[in-house]
């Protein structure tokens, strides 16, 4: 089997450390890893299949010979080398929301819009962690009627705010233990016991860059440009994995029981819905894995076309990081 | 001023607690004070007003002579106990779920229906906490125009499960940090760092209990017999203060200038709202006070006669406590 050089910009972060031991897992056919970082992180030795790797400083030299880049840096960053990652002739998997809504650049979930990989003109986007987790529950249900609206309220982990996120709520609860004061800087207010309603800037009609994410990403991925979408994003004391309480209306009526076998069925999915039995997926049981988890399947009280739903997700690997891998397969397939 | 012998039902409980520190605090005209719990903290001594005040059992005996009783206890102990409270001939103001459908039984937010105080028959119902901080957030509205559908997330703390429940998550937050396993009891799952889609049992279509109160509490309450309502209740490891995610319909279209402006000006509401600002309520900034305090409020992207909020309220207080000795001083009033 061909095997990839293969590039990590932002290797050191959250996302791109969870990219390096998905690539692992996964057995992607890895021939060099090319992991890069800031200078200040340049030497560092990482490990990789049981291998050192030596992280390189991101420059655009760097690329040079690679065949697939995986970005894992914010948007200036992903902006910076986009260039010379292109020029270079490799392929962009990039995690950033620089590119997501470039109508020459694929935003792709594997199960929901495979097909849209090949469009790339070197650039395919990795979509936001809770659009992504949104859209792969609800995908079945848009497969048996398309889906007009969604109503979200999400309850998203620190760790979503990158590696510093945790390491903020621990540092509170302990400071909170000892009598001392908190110092909140990754979140606008203490996050420890607490709850604040508000991910990113603001952006549209009172409603943050987050918030808009699943409205504009969805569209896009689900191949439905009319889909209307209310989203409220809420940060809660979390470690890892991301929920979302949806009400979603679709054009013809489905029934419970109809969603129910339609999302046990689907890939990427697995239902956990029996309310008597107390089961359904809580953040816990569903971090550091792959799937997303559905339950709380229920008739909508309020519109006779919807159903209401509860899913939750881990916002690192699906959210972000196994969702670059498995665009990354599908791309080395055509390589 | 007249003053009356006041019975608190259930006076060792988190609520009941609360309602004898809310009597001093509001100064209400309590003559005689008597705490009633079981036979087992019969004879303990608490503080009221700096008087030593002694716990009673509660016996049917208990309540002969008394004006006014206020119910904190389960739905149960208000069952076994509402028969000799109003063969007293007491005015019986209950915090259970076990009179609020009961057709001759008011269901008072007295921001809202104080009005239905006077139609009692010896039994004034407090409603459900989080139906007291979501039609408190949104009276304003169904002033302007009638409220036709609520789709409400909630983000619950784990106190609205009693005094054991910030005990759990403490325990467990501290067993974590040891390394040690949770345990959880009073919660279906690990609270600690998790979030739980189910508070109550299996009641309605796949609805808990708790999700059928402001659809069922929220009608009465507001006089709105038609209000449809999705409700999704979720507990979160928060210590006080309940947040709800909210998008509300109303028969004729309410702008946001004119929901800001009549949130701003409606009594036990407080708007605070600007994104721009990071100015919005979370629990933390909400606890311990009497407030509903409301934010967020932006267009419904969903549908045009929708505004979509965020308000957080102290269930302890407002949601409980503080609005059942509201109701006390519309009943005095007439006495």
């Amino acid at each position: 089997m061909k095997a990839f050089k293969v590039g990590v910009l932002g290797a050191t972060g959250a996302v791109g450390r969870e990219m390096i031991k998905i690539l692992a897992e996964r057995d992607f056919p890895v021939a060099e890893l090319h992991p890069l970082a800031s200078a200040r992180s340049a030497g560092k030795v990482i490990q990789f299949k049981g291998q050192d790797v030596v992280l390189e400083e991101a420059r655009d030299e760097a690329f040079q010979g690679l065949d697939l880049v995986f970005g894992a840096a914010e948007n200036d960053i992903a902006e910076r080398f986009a260039p010379a990652i292109k020029a270079a002739g490799c392929v962009f998997v990039d995690n950033s929301s620089a590119f997501r809504l470039d109508p020459d650049v694929p935003l792709v979930v594997p199960e929901i819009n495979p097909g849209d990989v090949k469009k790339h003109h070197g650039i395919i986007a990795n979509p936001n962690c809770v659009t992504v987790i949104a859209c792969t529950a609800v995908n079945a249900l848009n497969a048996i009627s398309p889906i007009r609206s969604i109503v979200a309220s999400s309850y998203q982990a620190v760790s979503g705010a990158g590696a510093n996120g945790p390491k903020e709520l621990m540092a509170e609860v302990a400071a909170l233990a000892k009598g001392e004061d908190c110092a909140p800087k990754v979140f606008a207010r203490q996050i420890a016991y607490n709850v604040i309603p508000q991910i990113g800037g603001a952006q549209y009609a009172g409603y943050t860059s987050e918030e808009m994410k699943l409205l504009n990403e969805g569209r896009k991925i689900m191949h439905l440009p009319d889909l209307k979408v209310d989203c409220t994003c809420v940060r809660v004391p979390v470690i890892r994995s991301h929920s979302v309480s949806m009400v979603v209306r679709t054009a013809k009526k489905i029934s419970v029981a109809e969603a129910r076998r339609a999302i046990a069925a689907a890939p990427g999915v697995k239902l956990v819905d029996d309310l008597d039995s107390m089961e359904y997926p809580t953040p816990l049981d569903t971090s550091d894995q792959d799937l997303v988890f559905v339950g709380r399947i229920r008739e909508d009280l309020v519109n006779d076309d919807g159903l209401n739903l509860w899913c939750c997700g881990d916002q690192i690997r699906k959210g972000a990081a196994t969702n670059a891998v498995q665009i990354a397969e599908l791309v080395v397939r055509d390589l």
